[in-house]
């Protein structure tokens, strides 16, 4: 019997279990050298019930995980707005991180976390998982490689229904914990985000128009997680003013006089979580579906349209790394973030950041800026330069 | 044997034959008491010609058809200039008419054309014939049985392909011939007659961009019929400035505050013809897609999501009255029209208009304000009211 | 003004107007040169009635139509019983004739019937509508040019709901009208007819496996049409026993070694008449769905796969004539029964059978052998050779 | 800070790296309390070098791993012919056992091992993974609450292209490493599992009918692994027959009357590992596809087909327990062994076995027989019983 030697783990510490905490510490674990070794909740009591029951080591409170040296990558999967001060302290701290999307409040904000990132020399990623869908990869791959030609137009939805029923709530419905922008922030952003990478191209102007379908919502008189609103049968509420979009359309205009329009909404029963994408070239039409991610479709003028299988021996190569099992063998949700960290990790193991590579503060903080430009253009009711 | 009389019979005469005109005399020959009885085209050899291959008994110019006491019915099938005049025209003399959509070049010609109609108690109509598509019909009778509650949005698209290509090349190319809206005007109007018809609800506000992706066309030496310039190979082209659009986004907004936005492209590869409408309602959500119009779907968040497949038994009365065969028995574009002559032949019939039974002038009218409304917009880059 | 003279119209009369007499009728008035002169039905009153309701100038007994000699063609559309005893008397007395499926009830009638068409020199087919789908045409054009290299395998059902409950009743479940196979028959007989025609192979042996699901039904007290009894709800039923079946399978084996199966059902609940047939071959596999018709999926090994929408701009010279409209606009049921009748009508006017261009009395009676041998193998429970 | 203490951790080895022991890797991480302690492979070499890249601390030859009595379970992943005698070993050493399928070459071997687990008290089982798409659990769910009704038939088919081509290779196309059987053995046994499975039914006979479309291949001369051979470019082959089959219809009898077809095959190009299953029944008629494993289709006569979108707030709860995301996040193949390994760890834990529950030896012996059963009657061209 041989007994490996650990040398090279990378221990991580994951700070906040609601929806999102959990995907992130089932991720890392299927990353061969990497042991999350710490979480973090709002009380010692819940962190050492989230801790024995998801089987991680070590629980604390943020600022105990933040002087742990073990510790050498915090995710940050809080509600928004911890986003920037955590993220800021950990990287004080000498910590790498990876945050949760949005990565702060307000765009200077995340400025300030690249900045000091760079400045440290640490790595930093931001969760936009949606582009380690493997399809999503390939699109950007067959763009490169020129098979799109011009990009003519880009046409987005992005349409869920948990927050559908005027007694649906949640934190992401309250400014002060989640921002000014709701469906744009929160799903747009993906949107966004996909959109200007898989296309390359910049945004320059947009034209926004919100609506708030439920002017007031009945907020249940305790907390409830993220996803989960929908199966509560709250006895009591109490009913709330709310300000933020249930939906969206922007008009959008990129650098090279590209056009395009991006459309978002919370309350489109029946589509459960459903990112479509169709980016319209001059050599052909791309369109994937976040329902059907392991499918793409390329549409031609001259001869039948495509449909790709995911299957890493007909993907481009850049998008196969990104598949771990043969064809037709689904991969989903879970995988991308898989994929987002093993490109994050691979790049804290070689001790130098990958520009590009992954989603970075940078692109953390594109969004921001994308998202408070469609913020003003809808409140203005005019096109914003960006 | 018993031989029956023809004396209800009544008898149409169908005014140009490239693409769209064939396609009703094919529909009009399926309705037991109508007669194709005449045909004109641009020239008498042409008319000849024409009528000898499609089995019209009577070829002649428009003008003899005019003074042709037998017909009662004219269906004006001509490039779009032609709308208006051949339309007053036939109204004058005392013929019901059938428009090709748009109806006129301007609104204020279409508005002439219905009071006209109105003034001579003619019966006047225009093919919008994609209200036909019985699942159409059935998202309307959904709506107005309350099953889809208040509308939250409207999602709407038209994507095309038959001028994906600088070498594409057709009349409806040329503002003199088409107008000066191409895409919008062409399917567009389509889009919007539906989405009006559908949800019950009238847009008060509209904001556009256009896109003309090509710049200049390869115009050919010879004339090309709609939708045949594909398969040519023309040897001799000339370089024209295209001044129309290739593709728009428009944001909508309803007069009861609903919001939503449409796209309409020709250059989109591997769209064939598609419309794909989502009408998001507070109690369910319908989306419906051109290229397989005997298929609804219907979203919901509190069970499974509904797939209703064209049938008769399934249908609600007002659809299923447009449904032939029994279910499963796909009907498609040319069945469109069938019905909706069946629908207008029936109050030439019964001597009266059905107001709001079948798109009449007033619908075309409304097309043409909102078109130009949209193109207003597109030029000012900001929301104009209707 | 030119008058055109009709010199050349063919006459035809359509026996029996339940379910599919209409569809021949429509089908037939949107070929120009073909005029629909008489109608035979079981009683003069009944015949009276439905050819005003149709429009169709002479009404008659099936023998005073015989007797008229402005009579070219009969459309034999009357239930199965009456099939082989009418096309003989139509051809006795010097009609073309165009049968509805089965040809007979037992092969050897069909045989007769064959030979007398050959003797007397008149064309003679046989609704076998599927073969016309544009699709289907595709799929036999891409097998005729080698791009499905040799067949693998085949792999079909075609799936109804229309006898699904105990309480649906029609003609079709008593063998004295219909013959002694139900699903195989009616509806097998369509799958394996585009099977041998799609695929060019012949069949050389069939195991089959039968059920009745219900082995009795509730008949009602009054006649019902094919596909109406859906929506019935007779208040009085007589329960009867059922001896056809209501599902099969059977294995297939080919002279040339290639194996696969049908099943068939019409007791599928959601399948309103769903066939589905994937021919898998060296170099290509191809699957073609009838509930959406206009597309065919074209599966491959080392490249995306290929969805091809049905536009005659894309498909083979084969499949485009059998398309009347561009890409996009859908094409159905109805259409399939009018590009059938104009291959076997420019027979007609040309005076000569065109053997393999459309379904003749030779396809009718491969079908009956086919599901004598179905049957039998059903009986036997063994395989049976063809 | 907390530190965890993990006494409750179970120890897993894993014997096998080809395609399959990483996939049962990476899932036993997700699960908190499951450590994958060691890894056997065939040389220590090897082993050293697997356990290195997949972070696995202990590497030893399988009898070593025998005797650490830090291992609570093994996992078998190694080729068919070595299933039984690891098992055995396994067991014999007083482990728990999770084998791949098939779980032996035959029956009796199968039955063998099921008797010594019981004997033994050791948790068994066999990783039918497809039980686990919660899908799956989800059409069991409603059969077992009456949603279905009574079961008319089922129609199963499994489609891959992995061995499309004739210089496609993989130690599964020998008999003496993967049994007689190939493309029944290996596909057909998941298909045959979830049909027996979902309907609750028992198959009493069985009628087949083989082909092997490659007679010869072309062997490489170096090991390839599976599902990896379509991407390797072989300079050098060497031509050897091939006598199990590429292609296999069954029909199906139950001992209650149902009856039913299945079809594999592994040359469909296109299909990359497609599983299909329709199951009619009196009251509805469901139909799942493993390529887009998060959605179900139920049919309905008497209104819209219903689709079920993988849910966990809509799911019957023994589905929604297979459901680690909301509504709309995919999640594909691996998800589904994570919770297979839950469900058998969580028995592990108890220390007692949950009959019924998980798929245990009693389940890879059923499989077994009835692959047996099918070869037997391919080879006599009869039906056999079961």
């Amino acid at each position: 019997m041989l007994t490996m030697k650990k040398t090279d783990t990378i221990n991580a510490a994951i700070v906040g279990t609601g929806f999102i905490g959990p995907a992130h510490l089932e991720a890392l674990r299927r990353i061969p050298y990497v042991q999350v070794l710490g979480l973090c909740e709002a009380s010692p009591e819940l962190a050492a019930e989230k801790a024995a029951q998801l089987g991680i080591p070590r629980a604390y409170s943020f600022e105990e995980m933040l002087q742990d040296p073990d510790i050498h990558v915090v995710h940050i999967c809080t509600p928004n707005f911890l986003h920037y001060p955590q993220s800021k302290a950990a990287l004080l701290a000498g910590k790498h991180v990876i945050c949760e999307k949005p990565l702060a409040n307000r765009a200077e904000e995340a400025e300030e976390l690249l900045a000091l990132a760079k400045e440290k020399g640490l790595i930093h990623a931001v969760h936009f998982n949606l582009r380690y869908y493997p399809m999503v990869r390939q699109m950007k791959a067959l763009r490169e490689k020129g098979e799109l030609g011009e990009i003519f137009a880009v046409l987005g939805s992005y349409l869920q229904d948990w927050l559908f029923l005027q007694t649906d709530y949640n934190w992401r419905l309250e400014p002060d914990k989640s921002g000014d922008s709701r469906a744009i922030a929160d799903i747009g952003s993906h949107l966004l985000d996909i959109t200007e990478y898989v296309t390359g191209l910049s945004l320059s102007e947009v034209m926004a128009d919100f609506s708030t379908v439920h002017k007031t919502r009945y907020k249940p008189l305790k907390a409830i997680e993220t996803y989960s609103g929908k199966t509560l049968q709250p006895e009591d509420y109490e009913e709330v003013p709310i300000h933020t979009e249930d939906h969206a359309t922007v008009l959008l205009r990129f650098t090279n006089g590209t056009k395009g329009s991006v459309t978002v909404s919370q309350v489109h029963a029946g589509r459960k979580n459903r990112l479509n994408i169709e980016i319209a070239g001059s050599k052909a039409n791309l369109e994937w579906n976040s329902e059907r991610p392991n499918e793409l479709w390329i549409g031609k003028r001259e001869t039948a349209n495509g449909h790709l299988l995911k299957d890493p021996a007909l993907a481009e190569p850049a998008a196969g790394q990104l598949i771990s099992f043969p064809g037709g063998h689904n991969e989903g949700f879970p995988d991308t973030s898989k994929q987002l960290f093993k490109e994050v990790y691979a790049a804290i193991r070689e001790g130098k950041p990958q520009e590009g590579q992954y989603p970075d503060f940078a692109a953390g903080l594109r969004e921001l800026i994308i998202c408070e430009k469609i913020v003003e253009s809808a409140k203005k009711d005019a096109w914003v330069r960006i």
